[in-house]
């Protein structure tokens, strides 16, 4: 997508580089971080330089790829399954990850030639990604069918491209709708306390893309279903479980409670390796705890442009920060995916996995 | 209530001169202003040195009594009338300013002596405070019945003392429950953005009479109640109209239908001059907006203990800041006042109005 005029995208590969734009530094600097080794990546991931469902995932199966790229021959299984370990324990409940890392690992029980292996390893990684930005474009088109002219969207964290490798899930439909021509389409951004990822990088892909938006407390958002103001709501999803339950960004249960009670139609849009296909339901996904900080401080400039974090608490205070919460099926209208549109159920997650298209 | 060990009012008149707590500088500095005319006063209301519906009542009153103090006997009827107006068009939410203010003039159609209506006004402006006082304690008194040893509560924004003269509304019955020596309550202290009075305010409230809480974000409030760990939600209102809907600090209507739908009571605690009489139901309450720069920046002190404030969007972008929303009675439990706990319904509130005590 657009930074300045210029098409980029979220994660790429150069020879045995990873390159991602750092998301900690947005919306203040646009930079490029070159991830040499395994340790500096899952710092990144960590830290959260790079972040969203979709580009962990990606960054996962890039990180086996420069682990196979990097490994002696003697060591190549070692060094991929040590890899993928690291890599699956930095984030808990983003599914992608999962996904990825376990289908490139099939490659090393089919391919036992080191540089075969070592070259399929590379090569299935970066078609992972391009699958991404594939799927998100696909998500766009698909959902870009329940956007009508003048429809008011209100969005919840950042799901857009910065969080996956292009084009995004909750935000592709808005591209894809105005690229199509449709008009005065207007997107209401929930700023996403604690890390601010609506404010800050929902809000700066929606300016870089010429959107009409909006930043608002995430506890505005309900006044203004209430209100009548918002016709539709899309996020995108972390995991989602067998029976149509979808963990995503802490808020979007409460989003999705306050738009049935005002008969806002409440859309998830997610590629499909967000199901993980071994949960039952909701209640089984694995919840992150993060940083207390993240809550009792506030990160950003200061007026003369220096990054710095404020104290928003007393001394002595402390914080409970829950990372995601569970939105259970019954009130999602539907999924959108790279192969159409389904119902948050039992039935329509299984026709997702069978693979059929909902054109 | 309980600074450093020190019983403390949240404003209070010595004189001709207002003193009030400097709620801006919390939780970082404990520091006491001294408001000597109406500007200043009207300054440190807009400024929310002073906030929350009781204190802002109060602050009104003791601006007339101020305002009648400092004027020459021919110019009485005038400069109150002209802070009267000032006072009135400081806030457009909180009802109990103009409750309060509309009581303190009547004073000016019965007595026509100049010395006679200052002492008057100045001796009602006190009383309107001791009663301000007075009502919160008996909140929480009633307040406390609803919570039992063991009980998890939910709050939202600041609606404890420093909202009011002493006591508090919603967290009066807390302050009286452990007071009464129920065991084991904790409180999730919902930080409120945008401009945080949750993490500021009532947190700092918490500390220091020692009442086990913790700080969560606001999207997490509603995961929560999902989970099963809120037991009782109490919060306060800044008016409340005559079919039982209440005006509260923006955030309160999602916790509030997110409550109900996982049959959480929900409860309203406010004294009687919250009501607005002339208010048939919530969509006639008019709603302040405020800067956006409140969503666009957050304010705290940096890790140097210096006040800052650091921008949390990118330039150029605007945010939609509305500062209170509606809950509509139905998902109200009852209104918890001083006179007792009453239906959120227009029988309740004409019961209220009645005088009605339900001991």
């Amino acid at each position: 997508m657009n930074v300045n005029g210029k098409n980029y995208r979220t994660i790429w590969m150069e020879g045995s580089i990873i390159r991602m734009i750092d998301q900690v530094l947005l919306p203040y600097k646009f930079e490029i971080i070159d991830i040499k080794n395994l340790e500096e990546l899952i710092k990144s991931i960590n830290n959260m330089n790079i972040r969203g469902a979709g580009a962990i995932g990606v960054a996962g199966g890039y990180g086996l790829a420069q682990a196979a790229l990097q490994a002696k021959d003697e060591n190549l299984l070692k060094d991929i399954k040590f890899a993928a370990d690291k890599l699956k324990s930095s984030r808990p409940t983003a599914q992608n990850l999962f996904t990825t890392i376990d289908c490139l690992l099939e490659i090393l029980n089919k391919e036992k030639n080191p540089e075969n292996a070592r070259n399929a390893i590379a090569n299935e990684a970066q078609r992972f990604a391009d699958k991404d930005a594939d799927a998100c474009k696909k998500i766009g088109m698909y959902g870009a069918s329940l956007i009508k002219n003048g429809a008011n969207i209100s969005t919840h964290c950042n799901a857009g491209w910065l969080a996956f490798v292009d084009w995004g899930s909750a935000l592709s439909p808005i591209y894809y709708a105005v690229k199509e021509g449709k008009k005065n389409i207007f997107v209401y951004v929930d700023e996403t306390r604690p890390r601010g990822q609506g404010s800050k990088l929902t809000a700066w892909e929606l300016h870089q893309e010429n959107i009409p938006h909006t930043i608002i407390a995430d506890n505005v958002t309900g006044a203004l279903m209430w209100k009548g103001k918002i016709d539709l709501v899309i996020v995108g999803a972390d995991r989602i479980a067998r029976n149509g339950d979808v963990a995503n960004k802490i808020g979007t249960y409460s989003s999705a409670v306050v738009a049935k009670e005002n008969n806002i139609p409440f859309y998830v849009a997610a590629p499909v390796t967000t199901i993980d296909p071994n949960c039952e339901s909701g209640k089984f996904i694995p919840i992150e705890e993060r940083d207390q900080d993240e809550t009792l401080f506030a990160h950003g400039v200061d007026d003369a442009g220096n990054f710095t974090r404020v104290r928003l608490a007393p001394a002595g205070c402390t914080a409970l920060n829950i990372g995601f919460d569970v939105t259970p099926a019954k009130y999602i209208k539907g999924i959108i995916t790279e192969n159409g549109i389904f119902p948050a159920s039992k039935k329509g997650i299984n026709d997702i996995l069978k693979g059929k298209v909902n054109a």
